[in-house]
Formats: C-alpha cells, sequence, structure tokens
C-alpha cells in the first residue's frame, strides 16, 4: 500500500513515524527539506537563535525509518478520481491513502494589499526577512539626520495579539533597550517604540482572564505599549491606523490572522472562512475516505469549538490517521479524533511567561522555566537542544543576541541623509 | 583627530583596537554588518557551522569602545585632495587619516564568464548558495530518472588546491559518504565523485614539501580524486575542462584565485596584477602618507616574497598602522611593517590536518586537534567559542551536519523526470 503525505510539520511527520511499522511505503512530499520547530520561529526573527537551532531535515529526521522516502516538492493539483498528486513540475504521484497535512499563511483578512507592508512569519525566510527589517531599522535610525524619520524608524507596530505577537512584541523590545544598549552612538535604543495592536478586549485568546490581564501588565513591564479592543484598518508605507489614529512607522509586523494552504481547495471538500477543510470525526474529507486532513489545514469543532492552530493538535492527529490507516489495512473499524489539552504557554520577553496547564495556570518567572525547558524536550534534534540550551543560558546571563546578521544588504540606502554627524560623542 | 577605516575584517578591526586609547574618533564603515571568521567559511558552505556561528556583529565587538562608531555603507571613491571617502549612496565621510582594509573577492583570472558555473566563497551569502547548491544537487538526484544527469549531479569539482579548496574538498567528501549515508532511498551517496584540481604540482602552496604530499595522501584516503599539474581551461554549464579531459558535473566551485576589491584603485596607486595596493614600508600609499592600506588588499614584499593574504598578516599590519598613527600624533617616526610568521593550518575531513608552525610540522589526528583548539581560541566571541565547540564535539562523535537547510527553493525544478521511481526498496 502507497501513503503518500503532504507536508513535513508536526502532523506529517506524526503520520509517517505512525506508521513506521506498518507494510506500507510512504513519500512524504514538502517545498522545503526540513521540519521547522514553528513555535520558536518569533526567535529566528529576533535574533535570538540561528534558522538551524530550531529547523532539522526531514531526510535526518526519518533516515532510519526504511519505509519513508523524502520527496522535496510542491503539491499542485489533487486528483481523487485518479488517485494521484501532481507536483508543480508535472510529476504525478499515486497514492492508495493521501494525508494532506499542508498547513497555513498568514490570512490578511481580505486585505492583501497589507502584505508588503506587514510581513508575518511562517517561514526561515519569512523570519529572517524580519530579522533584516529589524537590524536596518537601526542601522538608519543611527545616521538619519531627519528626526521623524528617525521617529519611524525607532517605532515598531506589531498586528495580533496572540502568541506570536505577545513573543514578537517582547523580544523587540527586549532586544531594543537591553541587547543593543551599548551598540548605537547616536541614538539611544531604550526609546525603542514597541506597540501590540489587538481587536480583541484582551491578549492571548483562548487563556484563562486572569492570565489574559496578566501577559498584558508583563507586556507593559517591559515597556510595551498594548492597544486593545481596536482594529487596524489601514496598513501602508507610512504605517498603520487604529480607529482614527496613525502611527508613523517603517515597522509593522502580522500575527494576527493565518488562512489555509490554498492545497486543501484542490480537494473540492466543503470549506470555513480560512480555507480550512470540513473533515469527518475520523479525519478523512467527506466522500472521500482515503484523503485525510489534519494540522492547521483542517477546520475540526470540538465541543462546540473550533480546535486552535498549534502543533499539539496536528501530532495527536497525525497519530489518529496512522491509526486508522492500519485499522484499515486489518478490515477494523477506525477511530475518530478527540483533542486532549496538554495546556499551552507563551513567553514574554527572556525572564517572563503565562502557562496554562490543565489544573494549573501560573505566569513570571516559573513559567519561563518550565516554558523553556518543555520547548528544550520537544525539539526534535538531540543537537538543537543542546545548541539552544546553550544559547539561552548565555543570553539569560548576558542579554546577547548572537544572530544580529545582515548579509543581504544590496540596495540598502540611508534615506534622507546629507553629511553625517560629527565623530562619537 | 578623525580617522576612517574601510572594512570590519581583521586588519580594519586591529587599527580600531590599536587606537582604543588614542584621543581621536574612529569611523569604520563596512558593507556588511558583521565581522566574519573567514578561515570557516567553508564549514558553513559544507552544513557544518551555522552563518552565526562564524560572524559577529562589528558593533557588539567595539561596542564598549566609545570612540569608534560604526557606519554600514559602501565606499565608491577616495578623494585625496579633499580628504573624504564618498559612498555609494553619495555621502561624503570627511577623514585626517584613512585606512583602506576592504579585502579581496574571488578572480577568475580573466575568465569572469566562469563565476556563473564556478561560485566561490567569500561572503555569508556565498556560502549559503555554495549550500544550497551542494543539498540541492542530492535532492534532484534522488529523483531524476537519467543515469548520465544522476552522475553529473553527484560529480564535484573543486578549482584550486590552496587551504580552502583542500577543506572544502575534505568536507564535501564527508558530507556524503558519512553524514548523508542514510539519508536517501534511490542513491548511493558514497559514490558521490569529488575532484580537486590544482594546476601546480603539489597542493598548498607556501607548505614545506612534505605537508604538500601528506595533504594528498590524506585527502586520498578519504576517497577525493587529486589532479595535480594541469590547469583548468573552460568551465561551463556542463563542467570542465582539465588539459584535454572533460569532466561532466553540474557542481564546480572555485577556490583557486582572489582579486584585491576595485575601491584600492580610487587611490590611483601603483598597483600589482591582482589589484593589489603597492605600499611603502610603513604601509602607507605612496605619496599619500595619511593613506593606509592593509589586508589583502595590500601588496606588501617580504625577503623577495609576497605576503600570503591571511588573517594574521592584515592583524599584524592593522597593530603597526595603528601604532603609525599614534606615532603621528606624538611626532614620532612611524615604524615600518615586518611580517612574524606564527604558521598556518589546514584541516582534511573532520580527523586529519596539516599544520606548519615554525619548529614544528604535523600532520593527522594531533594537527587536527591543534587545528580545533586554535580555531576555537580565535573565534571573536565567546558565545561562539561556546556553540562551535558544542556542535563539533557533535560532529566528531556522530558526524551529524546540522546546517542541511534549505530555504530558498522557490524556481527549483527535478529534470529530465518522468514519473518518480517506485517507492522505498
Amino acid at each position: 500500500m502507497r501513503v503518500v503525505v503532504i507536508g513535513g510539520g508536526f502532523g506529517g511527520l506524526a503520520v509517517a513515524k505512525g506508521l513506521r511499522k506498518a507494510p506500507v511505503s510512504v513519500t512524504l512530499i514538502d517545498r522545503r527539506n526540513h521540519h521547522l520547530f514553528q513555535p520558536l520561529l518569533y526567535q529566528v526573527a529576533t535574533a535570538g537563535l540561528a534558522p538551524g537551532d530550531i529547523a532539522e531535515p526531514i531526510r535526518s529526521i526519518l533516515a532510519s525509518q526504511r519505509n519513508v522516502e523524502v520527496m522535496l516538492g510542491e503539491a499542485a493539483k489533487i486528483d481523487t478520481t485518479a488517485q494521484h498528486v501532481e507536483l508543480t513540475d508535472g510529476r504525478k504521484i499515486p497514492y492508495d491513502k493521501l494525508v494532506v497535512a499542508a498547513g497555513a499563511t498568514h490570512g490578511y483578512f481580505g486585505h492583501d494589499e497589507w502584505a508588503a507592508h506587514a510581513p508575518g512569519i511562517k517561514t526561515i525566510g519569512d523570519a529572517l526577512e524580519m530579522r533584516r527589517k529589524l537590524l536596518l531599522a537601526f542601522e538608519r535610525a543611527e545616521w538619519t539626520t531627519d528626526a521623524a524619520e528617525r521617529k519611524r524608524l525607532m517605532t515598531f507596530a506589531i498586528i495580533g495579539g496572540g502568541p506570536t505577537g505577545v513573543e514578537l512584541a517582547g523580544s523587540i523590545r527586549e532586544i531594543a533597550s537591553i541587547s543593543m544598549l551599548k551598540d548605537f552612538r547616536h541614538i539611544d535604543t531604550t526609546a525603542t517604540r514597541v506597540l501590540l495592536v489587538e481587536a480583541g478586549d484582551a491578549l492571548l485568546n483562548g487563556y484563562p482572564d486572569h492570565l489574559r490581564a496578566k501577559a498584558k501588565v508583563q507586556l507593559e513591564e517591559l515597556g510595551v505599549e498594548v492597544r486593545l479592543g481596536k482594529a487596524v484598518t489601514l496598513v501602508d508605507e507610512r504605517g498603520l491606523v487604529i480607529g482614527d489614529e496613525r502611527i508613523e512607522t517603517t515597522n509593522v509586523f502580522w500575527a494576527a490572522g493565518v488562512k489555509a494552504e490554498p492545497i486543501g481547495a484542490a480537494l473540492g471538500a466543503p470549506m470555513d472562512r480560512a480555507g480550512r477543510v470540513q473533515v469527518e470525526p475520523d479525519l478523512s474529507v467527506p466522500g472521500h475516505p482515503d484523503v485525510f486532513v489534519i494540522g492547521d489545514l483542517a477546520a475540526f469543532e470540538q465541543d462546540g469549538k473550533p480546535l486552535p492552530g498549534v502543533a499539539q493538535v496536528a501530532m495527536q492527529a497525525g497519530d489518529l490517521v496512522a491509526a486508522n490507516i492500519w485499522a484499515d489495512m486489518e478490515k477494523k473499524p477506525r477511530g475518530t479524533f478527540r483533542y486532549r489539552d496538554v495546556g499551552k504557554m507563551a513567553t514574554i520577553g527572556v525572564r517572563r511567561a503565562v502557562a496554562d496547564i490543565p489544573g494549573l495556570e501560573f505566569s513570571g518567572f516559573f513559567a519561563w522555566l518550565f516554558w523553556a525547558l518543555i520547548h528544550l524536550f520537544v525539539l526534535v534534534a538531540f543537537r538543537n537542544r543542546v545548541v539552544v540550551f546553550a544559547k539561552w543560558i548565555m543570553s539569560y546571563v548576558t542579554h546577547d543576541r548572537g544572530s544580529r546578521l545582515l548579509w543581504q544588504v544590496e540596495g540598502w540606502q540611508v534615506t534622507k541623509v546629507a553629511n553625517p554627524p560629527p565623530g562619537p560623542t
């Protein structure tokens, strides 16, 4: 039996690993060669970690599982009648069972024109581009002679108060006020303004109310301006508009919405507004029992609420799909999906966090320590655990951020600079 | 007094640090924001280290030296009459003393058309591009159905038998035959062919003869084909021609020649064939006592032989220039340059090396260990020492290479593939 899995994220890997001992041959297709530990991607964007620390070649992860082959390629079409996946380069990959775990990308709620001014982070490329934008803003601010320009360059606005937005805002305030403290001669980086904008009336939707309030307090202690209850109505090259107020900034980052990868639409199945495929209780697509959809691409309601787009949901779904493929082969009935909540956490800077574990809710330093240990433990590769642990310890002690590198500065220009100000003062 | 330094490499940094306590203001200009530890750049190209492991923001290195300011920018012209440097964005930076330490780039001996087919490594961008090419070759080889194409993809040719060529060839053989051993299902990576082509009659020009012979033996033990005594006469999209022989390969890498950065020509001083500026014994430019040139951009003969383009030469020259600027201020005579040879080393794979230290020549495992310790010791940042040490230990034990990441695969195509071969065998 030939099983094809589209996507090497948490869901796709769980399917492949769950079929480790099955008499099947698995083809895992991904358009990148690496699995990405997305929960730490914001640390790459804010120069705390390097790409290799949180990514691992899919081939390495599955190297010893001999019934899996890995294919670099992008799925373009799915033919459920002929039972094959067609890649963008024209190759056709036949399947007996298909698992679509292609994930999600940024969604701008119908304002795709904002994307150019407010990049989000879903891939390593996105994170490196955000890091580049962040670092160049300070380089420009150091040398501009225009005070208004300097203020725009030293203002950062993050749209979206979920975990990624909270983590980005806290990290940017810290890098500016602590890590970069002595790096510049003409600007005071501690004056960097960081706004976190959330349309809802509290941060971290889905967390208990007192932790949501706590997150706001902790961010404000770091110096982040938290703006709640007003939606962003415009994003352009000058900045953004919240309600009636215009914020002038060259640095807007998007952490507000996601939208499913378009390959889901190729199935012709019913979808929700964000493009997620509605799945049956056994995670198969209605009318196509041999096709499963899991992870951020799947819409699944439990107890009347949609499940969140987090790693745990995708992994548990991947486990169930592998079990259901086994069940089909053994002609046993399939199981149905039920998510067991193992808790969730968000960090706020280097020493603070909020944690919502079933039967346990806490915040502050111990939540941060707990967050750090859990994340180290679940990092895929042992090597990454060692390196990330070492970097975190050093960053905790020294506030150093080692990945402040710019290697694509072609076309870079300091704007509105006549001649530079005199030497160091 | 205003000192302008162009270039944040080993030479430029040595000048800035040497003026730490001088009553001057130093402006260090670089078109990238980081100092790069070039001797380990080949390890980034071959996925052993990450860019951040061997690069450090120039601002961080000089953060506590308050008389230095760092400017991101590219020097376009030097006006020795008006005494200013003009950047590509039009800014003019006045100087009382100027130090040009802009370094060198790849040189193709008049065959610039080879550059597109035989990339070299001088920057992080170059190293990441080489890594991308290397990894994609194996991804393509895994899925092509054309045996000749597969052979071309699994053949690597490195042109130039200096330290970089020797280190690249050894690393590529190791990554193919050991690190990637279990990663693929349809190809045998141990069959990867690696050629090292050198026009001279031995590798490692400048080393003692028996070490040059030893390097060849050690590379051949690793499975590298060493071709000596024949020059490359053609490089194109199909591969390269050595003498009368055509080698079919999609992977040609350049480690043969360097050429000085063009800013040296802006001085109007006499230059050698590679574009290096001929300097006076005090390292100033003839006729311009307030302008110094050091590092790979300077041509300096000692005992009738040109000095090599290595970090130690640049650093010692930077020290002397800082001292000569001091001497000028104190109206004392300037010193003249004399390079003290501290030795040189090259690694051949993970456990072998050759070392030529004054009064001491050795090779093999202990040379490798010595090489590793010295390189760790001279890495600029403490954090990098810890991380690189951890990675080397792990790589020594497990042969794992953690940085095998592809994040720019846009436009990637498997060529000449009809339908994929059947599943894992």
